[in-house]
């Protein structure tokens, strides 16, 4: 069992501060944690992520299996050797990978078979088959395989998925061998409360490092998302690091820590940058826009990473309308840099007693600045 | 007139070692450019640079003039602010680009008229635009523009672009005002032995602050290529920098220094490194091939490149197995290194008198290595 210490709570909120011990170092929590799904997360090597803050970075076990599939990592020695990483590394499963290929998958009691993009032989990612390949891979903490479905589907479906998800729970947590790699469980149950109280009451009868929110990444509505985050977060045992996987911006995070939640991952800070989208403390930056054309500015006055204190506005808009890959490689070390800040400055916050009200202070800054014209 | 000295003549060959002192730092000859055609080295910040050797990055006017054009330059003050790079920069005229255009531009005596690709208007470069766009852009180094013909062109289509490139030079010479840019010429006349004579006998008798060998880039012989840049480099002024343009690969540079260039730019080892080709000191790598998915071993055992001191080539391999960008800005930073370490020994080699026998070795060297197997 990891330990996991939880060294404060906010006085008027469910928010707490905590470390989680890892073979890789710790984890102090709250986390975002980069998402670096084929063990790179897009176009930053690991001395970068040094800079910016990252703590965890996420691979993901239905990517890595194809390619470069577990024997490369047993025979070179584990994620961390391969991409040069020294900090802990999660692996998600690959459940919400195979439930995203409707297609070109079946999914039975044994586990879910699919015809690989790499090689187009057919694969089997089974509960035993996505813990002997997070072994394989090395990382700190294995996802059990959970069964994904809609979120807009009935709720015998729902109930299913959710059944087969624990028993696949127990069937990953009896095939882990190597108990310094921890394994999360992940609570499922779409949107329905009752599902959820049933998922979180069986999933922490058995002893796992950890527990996950899994199921709210899409579909749902905020309110929804935010309703079944806060109760799932309420039934988790104190003891254990909390997860919500695949959310948010950063309102999402703040309502979440507010909620209890430890742990967090999403692409969102990586993809929009691609698409020159900034999060700043004014608010979401367009850097496309050609009302950046003249501005000598940075992009955020309050940011002190390497995109902000070295660019103009000007250069990063001239830099996305050549289509140059600075622009995106710029914007991404900025934006989870931002990330990064908005958990170092919660954690403070919370270990102050003071979380409560700085959420309820960003939380109304940025409604203020994404109703505002953006720029 | 910018500074040019010659510190060390090699005793058995033409090459030389200098120093051009620019108001952005000096330049240590031989130099090798990075070419950085819209204000950006691709994927390579400035800081980024400083840690590969880079000393000039070359921006290019006709992309820049469209792009993010000259008012940007002329509010935000200069391209070395707006890039963020505080060493030498050199431009070109935009007279290649011009030239690979063939469907969209016609050229008169007046200058090149072309429709823009980022507005579909007609714009016009003449020698006095191009120097008024590379004022604008602050360039430490401007170049004349020229006209380019195809290198099989006949001899009369050759000496009349030759005699009008003379003639723009001279108009260039006049439009130049700010005298803290530099202003090279461009010695023309294909691979032509008798035009480049006059080509040269012609610029040399004007005070341009150095002179540029065009026209060689593409399309000629090996041969032909190293017998001009050999002549023309013999019929340049000792006490001026020359320039070979658009050349080449390591030999090549290694054969135009031991034949008395002074300065060199390549879009090979930026270009090469998007398709997963590295040089090295056993010669090319291709790491898209298959040998290398379980090589524990470096890139280049032989270099010190933040690349080759943190990563597999297995690590590699798979990056461009994945098409992540991290695969190509990796490679790019160790090509680049490779480059500007080859310039640094042939500088050293000089400066001991013993170029002549390390460009030797070196060329048996890459001869052998090129005609084993790569891997």
């Amino acid at each position: 069992m990891f330990p996991f210490v939880v060294l404060a709570h906010d006085p008027a909120s469910r928010a707490r501060r905590g470390a989680l011990t890892t073979p890789h170092g710790p984890i102090e929590t709250p986390v975002f944690m980069d998402v670096g799904t084929r063990a790179s997360v897009t176009n930053c090597a690991p001395a970068d992520l040094a800079t910016i803050g990252t703590q965890v970075v996420l691979g993901n076990t239905y990517h890595l299996m194809l390619r470069p599939g577990p024997e490369v990592f047993r025979k070179l020695g584990g994620i961390h050797t391969f991409m040069g990483w020294p900090g802990p590394v999660l692996t998600d499963s690959g459940g919400f990978q195979i439930f995203s290929l409707p297609e070109h998958r079946t999914v039975t009691e044994e586990g879910a078979r699919f015809k690989g993009y790499t090689d187009q032989q057919m694969h089997l990612l089974s509960p035993e088959r996505s813990i002997e390949v997070q072994t394989a891979i090395g990382s700190d903490i294995m996802m059990v395989l959970d069964e994904c479905v809609d979120s807009t589907s009935d709720e015998p479906t729902m109930h299913a998925a959710m059944d087969r998800t624990h028993r696949w729970a127990l069937r990953s947590l009896a095939a882990r061998k190597n108990t310094q790699q921890a394994l999360f469980a992940i609570v499922q149950g779409g949107v329905v409360p009752s599902l959820r109280q049933q998922s979180a009451a069986f999933l922490t009868e058995h002893p796992f490092d950890g527990f996950a929110i899994g199921g709210l990444a899409v579909g749902d509505t905020r309110k929804e998302r935010e309703d079944v985050t806060a109760l799932s977060a309420e039934l988790l045992p104190a003891g254990r690091p909390r997860y919500l996987m695949g959310v948010g911006t950063p309102p999402d995070l703040l309502r979440a820590i507010l909620a209890g939640v430890d742990m967090f991952d999403c692409i969102l800070p990586t993809s929009l940058a691609w698409q020159g989208i900034a999060f700043t403390s004014t608010g979401r930056v367009r850097l496309t826009r050609s009302a950046n054309v003249l501005r000598e500015d940075t992009l955020d006055a309050a940011c002190a990473c390497s995109t902000c204190v070295t660019f103009s506005r000007a250069y990063l808009h001239h830099l996305f309308k050549c289509r140059e890959p600075l622009g995106p490689r710029l914007v991404t070390l900025h934006n989870l840099h931002y990330y990064h800040e908005l958990m170092a400055h919660s954690r403070r916050a919370i270990e102050a007693g003071a979380f409560a009200a700085f959420a309820k202070e960003q939380l109304s800054r940025i409604d203020r600045h994404e109703h505002g014209l953006p720029c």
